[in-house]
């Protein structure tokens, strides 16, 4: 089940000059950095009340946020919503015709299990469901 | 002060179509109606958890959400963020650069003051920001 928004996900080309201009717009308390790998971005992250804004810079050309740049420029690139049970949701929405950009969870940042759903069965808005994985018990 | 996310716009074509399919996706308990004679647009929203989700379809050629699906076709429009002062955050948003789409609060859905900032200096990104009109007390 999709519980909240866990985040937005805003594309930008260079992270200092974002992180400048949504410091002088939201006046956010104290912003994260994180290293995604795994999608080849930087992120700058921040809180506003009952929301986490992410800030996403590609760290190389052939990253899906560099393409989307290309194509659309800055601006929001997603929203991710926490669900309680990723993969019984990705079931269900593949079975109602959402088409899945991911069949299966993968590793996202924050030690999450993210699947992003496909933008054009979804009404254009690119959605990212997430779940924390908890950590094993021994 | 920018306290926190009121509600995420999307801009749809088909009002009905857009809430069959987010009733698919989002599953939410109940979904609420409103048209908004200001703005030429209808608008259906529901709440996932801590974030409100406005569907927003225009009701003529020349409102502002036809302009955008005719320009970028569905999707994400503008996130609202709730201010506890909206006058002054214009005017120190304005100080700071950002241009304003409106320099003055207007009338907004749900009771509110709203003003829109404008994406060219907001990392394109369409903010709104609203704030809730206190009854005048007699």
């Amino acid at each position: 089940m999709i519980r909240q928004l866990a985040h937005i996900g805003i594309a930008v080309s260079d992270i200092e000059k974002s992180v400048d201009l949504y410091r002088r717009i939201f006046q956010p308390d104290e912003i994260h950095r994180e290293v995604v790998p795994e999608q080849k971005v930087e992120v700058a992250s921040f809180v506003i009340g009952n929301v986490r804004i992410e800030l996403v810079a590609p760290m190389s050309d052939d990253s899906p946020i560099a393409r989307f740049l290309q194509q659309r420029g800055e601006g929001i690139h997603h929203l991710a919503f926490e669900s309680n049970e990723i993969s019984a949701d990705l079931v269900r929405l593949k079975e109602s015709g959402i088409v899945l950009l991911n069949e299966h969870p993968t590793q996202g940042a924050h030690n999450m299990a993210i699947a992003f759903l496909h933008p054009k069965t979804t009404g254009g808005v690119l959605i990212e469901l997430c779940q924390r994985i908890e950590p094993q018990s021994e």
